[in-house]
């Protein structure tokens, strides 16, 4: 049995080797390719995807795991074996339910449909986009039946993302997050001109503001030997092994907070993509247990360590420094007011913590009647915009800044939205039980001393790598199930004091 | 038949796709990974070796070569089908000569022979060095014997670099070459201290010369659309596409013209990459003819443009504008005269124009007695320094300014020398041509206008991609046979001008 095993693995990590190898190539399509590029990059990635489908469908790797599995199991479920197994088999069955004829038209049309969300968010046309949008509706109701015939098709597409999570717990906690904040934003409505952020706005240089940048990770505990930090169209994390991670940042000019937040945010995933422990190299336990818990590693830095008044009080230095001149009158409380400013606003990205889950809110709400057939695309815009207009008392002067704002949909991801509130949620709960645990968590981060929460994250989450689902994994982390009350209880002790209310 | 060729092309393009993935992932090997990435990346291009190696030697591309020769020859041996199934059954024949078990042997030799090198350089201790020279020699005899066996292994290994040259047809050349050169060295040496390269030492700030870098390669033709520059241990040239051509250069603070010439160098290999018909993308005719043509490339424009007067008068008002006060009393005269300064050096990549062959001469002595049996590794060292001094009268102090310098012979390349000093004979051939046809080369150069010459090339070489041997393009291009003459009145005329005999 062990030469069984080893056999597999041995297979298995031909496929994650082939595919870092495409992990790279899109790295450099998003960073460094020169636009001529584009073409034979497309055509070089989809060969490296065919060929990374095929090695990953052979029938010998589910032969292997089905004649494995008992050994496997009888070493106990947590065992390594057993977990390897456990991830590899679920990969495996997913990727050999979908007919690669399947693949291919969903590849196909989510190029498609891309290339048309582009051209479409450009020119604020959303009719040139439905028919593209319906086609992906189409396939994800399609996809999902593959995966589980006659099972919910949003359970499916959502367990894709968040494994093990159903929609009938999910909704729950959605419902009780718009609920519960919704106070919070009348309360900061009627108070919106208390707090400024004209501080944040200028010309702030980009060289320095990426210098910044890269001390602040570095700070955090990203180790430039076993990644980078570079600039792209879209900031994002990505990862060739667990000691090569990849954060990108992007900046804006005229406001500062763009690229210190997303590097924080970015480098919270690289965080945890190096943290597995090194035996899980080249297995299917490396990378994360799900976009939730990944999302929660993400927000935990850019928010409750970035967002917070000892972090402003430690990076104001670092501004004047910086920027010579501009923060030299600016208080560290100033500083934190003015990062923390929230107002209604119509895209998600550029949403504060008490707004962003009310964007999760609307998009899981449209995504599910889609899906469900309930919404029609034809319809969206105007859903989308009374939805706005319901959360936030604001209508969108356009599909660009309304509908067609987020690339997933036409990516074909459906039932990816919700794993950002999950993500915010569990962020909360870390928050709150890494605080019980490290005493002094404000003195640390105001002295820059960020290795007590990332140790604590690595022995409670990130050694972990892939395998838990994430429900057990929280669990294992801090005993506790989902829940909103952390966040709810952070959001609301943090804009009362703000906002004073 | 076009059915048969269509299905030929289809299964090419997804080898040239893959092993243009593996480029990329050399090129960030090289350019832009953390140390950590390391093992990772040999692991992902391993694999990728493999894949492309097992689609490369598929018998379906055998057969198809076979079921299509005779329909394509048909059609004329200059047609696109004809070249196109040449270069492409002499790569398939090489691939599927070598047993995959000796592929395998060889490059694990190879990698464990540059580690050895690099240690042994480091601490100029060949005998560590030795037996794993040793075995490269060895396996480069087997390697000869296996893609032609009972031929010559000398005229195999330079027909891997140098298609359809053989060694009675190189070996006069070279010895025409080195005598050609020895009156010239003579009067030079006599004469060393009329030229001083003093103003291109001194502390010149690294970044302002990429700037200039990016420049220079710029106005001669580079597509920063189709390409990038960026700085790396040794400069490099690499090719994902026709569209995405990639160079490096490297900077010394204390010497000015390395990033100069090397940013020239590469820039020439990159235009020539660059330069080949968009038909012949993702087809074996892509690429160039062979290494000596492709140095032909980037010596025309490193040295018979970037080395000659009327380029230095154009340069210096960039010099001047990137380093201050530098420049500002150094004539182009002045310019030129350090550029072009002759010495004996111990080392080949720092040898100027005059003196550059007499290293390859050495290295083919040495390198091909060492294939015969007629020099033992253990005496090589000493069969070195002896050539060193007859040829430059100087003998290197230790083995890593002497036999140890190059990584050629640990990377397993015997044969590949020559092409250096091919390259240097074919770019005097084609200089003198095109200067028969632009009347005012040394004023277009003057100005800066670059287009005049790049044309000429593209013409008559580039556009031909891969589609004749080195020998048949020459004829192609200039109708003439490789001779060395015009290199060697290029040489005398040049350097009796400036030093005066």
């Amino acid at each position: 049995m062990e030469n069984k095993f080893a056999e597999l693995r041995k297979r298995y990590e031909e496929v994650s080797a082939l595919g870092s190898a495409r992990a790279v190539l899109a790295w450099d399509q998003r960073v460094t390719m020169p636009p001529g590029g584009a073409p034979a990059r497309a055509r070089s990635m989809s060969a490296l995807a065919r060929t990374v489908h095929s090695k990953a469908t052979a029938p010998e790797i589910g032969r292997l795991i089905g004649e494995t599995w008992d050994w496997a199991q009888a070493k106990g479920p947590d065992s390594f074996e057993a977990a390897y197994l456990r991830v590899l088999k679920r990969d495996y069955d997913h990727a050999t339910k979908l007919p690669s004829e399947f693949v291919g038209e969903m590849s196909a049309a989510a190029s498609a449909a891309m290339a048309a969300w582009e051209s479409a968010k450009k020119n604020s046309d959303f009719p040139s986009f439905a028919p593209h949008l319906e086609k992906m509706v189409d396939i994800n109701r399609r996809q999902a039946e593959y995966l589980a015939p006659g099972e919910p098709h949003y359970d499916t597409l959502l367990d894709l993302y968040e494994p093990g999570m159903r929609r009938a717990e999910l909704e729950p906690l959605l419902t009780e997050l718009s609920e519960g904040m919704k106070p919070v934003l009348r309360a900061i409505a009627e108070r919106r001109a208390a707090v400024s952020n004209e501080i944040l706005k200028g010309d702030f240089e980009e060289g320095a503001q990426l210098a910044l940048a890269d001390e602040i990770v570095k700070a955090l505990g990203f180790d430039f030997s076993k990644g980078r930090q570079d600039r792209s169209v879209h900031p994002f994390t990505t990862g060739f092994s667990l000691s090569d991670v990849r954060i990108t940042t992007w900046t804006m000019r005229g406001w500062l907070p763009a690229s210190i937040y997303a590097s924080m945010h970015e480098c919270g995933h690289a965080l945890y993509g190096m943290g597995a422990p090194a035996e899980f190299e080249l297995t299917p336990l490396a990378g994360g247990a799900g976009l939730g818990v990944h999302e929660s590693q993400s927000r935990f830095w850019e928010n409750f360590v970035g967002r917070s008044r000892p972090f402003c009080e430690w990076l104001l230095p670092g501004l004047r420094r910086h920027f010579p001149g501009k923060f030299d009158r600016v208080s560290p409380e100033q500083f934190y007011l003015a990062v923390n400013k929230s107002e209604p606003s119509f895209i998600r990205v550029e949403a504060d913590e008490a707004t962003y889950d009310m964007h999760i809110a609307l998009r899981f709400r449209l995504e599910t009647a889609l899906l469900d057939g309930a919404l029609k695309v034809k319809d969206l815009p105007g859903a989308w915009n009374a939805g706005m207009n319901e959360l936030f008392g604001i209508t969108p002067k356009n599909d660009a800044e309304g509908v067609l704002q987020d690339v997933h949909w036409s990516q074909g991801t459906i039932g990816y939205f919700p794993t950002y509130s999950l993500g915010n949620l569990m962020a909360a709960q870390l928050d709150e039980a890494m605080r019980a645990d490290i005493k002094d968590m404000d003195g640390l981060i105001a002295r820059g001393e960020f290795a007590p929460p990332l140790a604590w994250l690595r022995e409670r989450v990130h050694r972990h790598g892939a395998r838990y689902f994430p429900a057990d994994l929280l669990r294992k982390a801090i005993g506790k199930e989902r829940e909103t009350a952390p966040f709810l209880r952070y959001i609301k002790t943090k804009y009362s004091a703000i906002y004073k209310f």
